[in-house]
């Protein structure tokens, strides 16, 4: 195993784990939100446009940490700096 | 094993659990959504429309997580920078 | 251990692992989906309609997970880019 | 170890998980699944008929996930395409 | 350890985990069926027959599941194809 | 380590742990059924017969997940085919 | 390690193991159905015949899983067939 | 490392082993029976009596499984076959 | 590492785990039991002694796991017998 | 592996799991958030205005603990001290 | 690693982890005492005496177990028979 | 893998483990310390200015642990003593 | 790797350890102490001096816990016996 | 690897690990802490300075664990016994 083989391993690997383990818990929690988003709209059906308003700001915050793991999957791919300095040399 | 061996086996492996894992959660947070939007319509017939419309946006964005699994898995069967590299030189 | 063992031994491994894995959570969201709308059900049963359609709607989303996981192992084992490659060589 | 043995090995230790592993949380699923019928049942004997088929429609898509992992087991006990690669050569 | 002996260990300690660990779940979705078909029974005692011919439909749902894991490990080791394939050579 | 040893060894590994595990979940279940007989007796003493057969059943149900892996044990110690092969040999 | 050395450690930590997994989760289902029936019994008094009657059917059911682990390891200690396979040898 | 100190060290670790984890359970399960006794008590003062001869009895059917247990280990210790066989030759 | 040195530190980690783990779970039932001592003494304040009473005879049957385990720490620090035997050779 | 290797390697590795860990938990501390925030909307529609402020400085908080992570990562990645002096060297 | 220092060694690690481990649930169950007791004194401040009373036998039999844990580190680090046998030597 | 090497390895991974641990569990803690706090403010809105204070405060004990670790992380990156040593030699 | 290295390294890995996990249980178990004890206020504000005096003794058992754990770590790093022993060889 | 290095590996990862598991559960415990106190304010106004002067109590008992881990291993990173002893020597 070479150098720039263990590089590109490593990052397939990690690239990999990274948006595997950090896409669970945000669906767990955007299930729950917006599972109490639907009882809630039954409960109180006048109130429907200020809980869907704020079931999607929070939808975004969660998602944003999944977020966070893709693009750090990406730019272990496509823009890895350690790759780029080996390839270089 | 030489250096595309490794490669191979190595995106083989992270493609199948990345999808695999993150594919778990979202399952759950689905559940967990449908779930609650039956017993939201069975409690308040009247606004099914609007929890049926709520529940496909919920679902779009939980759905999203086991997408990006999905997406990275097959870049890294069909589109992989890193063998393609190996695969050139 | 010449180089097609070991690719085709990852490949099956990763394909059954795959299948096994993502297939857990996927049952237990619908059986939380099904076990949501029978008893929805037995409380409305006028809405039953509305009901089992929208459960439909649901459980093809949940099993669209699962579904993600065994088509990876498929490609895997009947049409894996990476033995085809080595098989060629 | 040569080559056929250890894809043979690699192939039924993969067949005897997935099936092992994959049939653990459909039973957990159907057993939920089918607790609620009962109880539904109780409660409104009426809605016997609309539940029990609700119930067997949710079982089977339940059944499917624990399918794909005694079909893919098979597969890789009885028609494994890397095998039959092996033998031939 | 020559060829034969790697088959025969891998396909004992794969049949026995595969009975082990996929009995487990099936023996707990039975008992949540069971144990609200009791309850049931309690609480409406005139629907015991709809009760009780629904829960054996469910149990031989569930038990299905733990017999595709005794299938499997009584395959490997009384059918094992990969076995006759080594005995034969 | 000659071959028989192996073979020995992961028989009488395998024979415990697939007992030892496979009759955890039973025990579990059981003790919910027999746990929902008792407080359904309580509560409605009169379809006490009912309730007591249909537990027996169920008991029945989840036994025979243990009793597969007890005998698959068995097999294992005092009829193992691949141990016949080698003291044949 | 000779080879009767390492059918005897085998064995010893077959047995141990074998008979201490499978005596937890009797324990625990023993302990349920027992704090079941003590509420049944303040629950209903005049019930208490036929609930200690059926408690004592399902503790003696449920025993039965440690007791074939604990004959397991009896078997495994003192008639091991593969260790007088040895030892005569 | 000779025969007789593998067989010695693996029976400590096995006897000590066997005794920690199979008394886990127990210790939780009578902790269930006894907390409901105490509330079932204080419930029904009139049925102390019975309450306290049935637990007295689920408790020793919980405390046998932990008694198995330590037999186990005692015989390991104290009365270990392979030992004496060894310590023979 | 001659054998009596692998034999004390084999005693030495067994007696120091068997002690940790066993004190884990009779803590957690002692805990159990004695905070529904607490809440059925203020629920009927009237039958405290036979609560109490029948505590004390549940925290004993409870200890005697942990007591167990510390038994046999001790016999394995300073009453070995696989020690003795290697002292004295 | 030459130095620059390893510390490239572990740090692609610590920066994907550092990420992929410190994601999951936020995810599920504002699911909850949001989710009681949703339900206290809809039970009491006149606070709106205080529940939604007070949720978004709670959103805040638990976001930033997941931008503690993605900070660390992106200095691993980006801004280096031990890559650096490598690199320098 | 001459063997005073693998006793040595030993010991240390005994002596924390045999501390560290059976310290948690102690804890845990003191933890869920004392808050009994506090809800207990609040639903029913005549009987206070009588609840602590109870609450401290009951601490000093859970501390018990956590007290066996730390004798027992104790008695490795300061009066431990196999070094001392070691040190003579 | 000379010793700069593996101190920079070591310190990197630690860094990374400690902020990606420690970041976890504050999460939850300040999820739940929210959630109440919006529920407490939905019920009684009157004391929303007593609440929100007392939150602020909770928050900041909270984030008070999550920032341990972000600055020991911090310390170990660009801060530590032992790389400093090693640098100087 | 000689003697006082082991024994220190050792000695480091356990102290942190024993305070790292012993620290995690005392924490939850004083969390539920307080958090009983401030709702046993607000629902009894009469009783708020019994309540608190009780809530400080229990505090004072449950942190015991950690303490030992303290005590030992700071045992191990700064009065080592085994340590004293290796350095004045 | 010197012992120089080992010593400052091991005290670099004991530190992380001890400070990083030991913030885990005390941000349960204060969130808890909190929980409740904001909820009990919410129900009894008039008891909210009592309960808040209650809470700042617990939060320091509680906090305190984490500070002994943060303690800790400052000690090991800052005035590490062994180190300073590998150093002078």
């Amino acid at each position: 195993m070479d150098n720039t083989t263990i590089i590109a391993a490593v990052s397939i690997v990690t690239a990999g784990l990274t948006t595997g383990i950090g896409s669970m818990m945000p669906a767990i929690g955007e299930g729950r939100a917006v599972s109490t988003a639907l009882s809630s709209i039954a409960q109180q059906p006048d109130a429907a446009s200020t809980i869907t308003r704020t079931l999607f700001v929070g939808l975004a915050m969660i998602e944003s940490t999944a977020i966070y793991c893709f693009v750090l999957s990406m730019i272990l791919i496509f823009a890895n700096p350690f790759w780029n300095q080996f390839i270089v040399n």
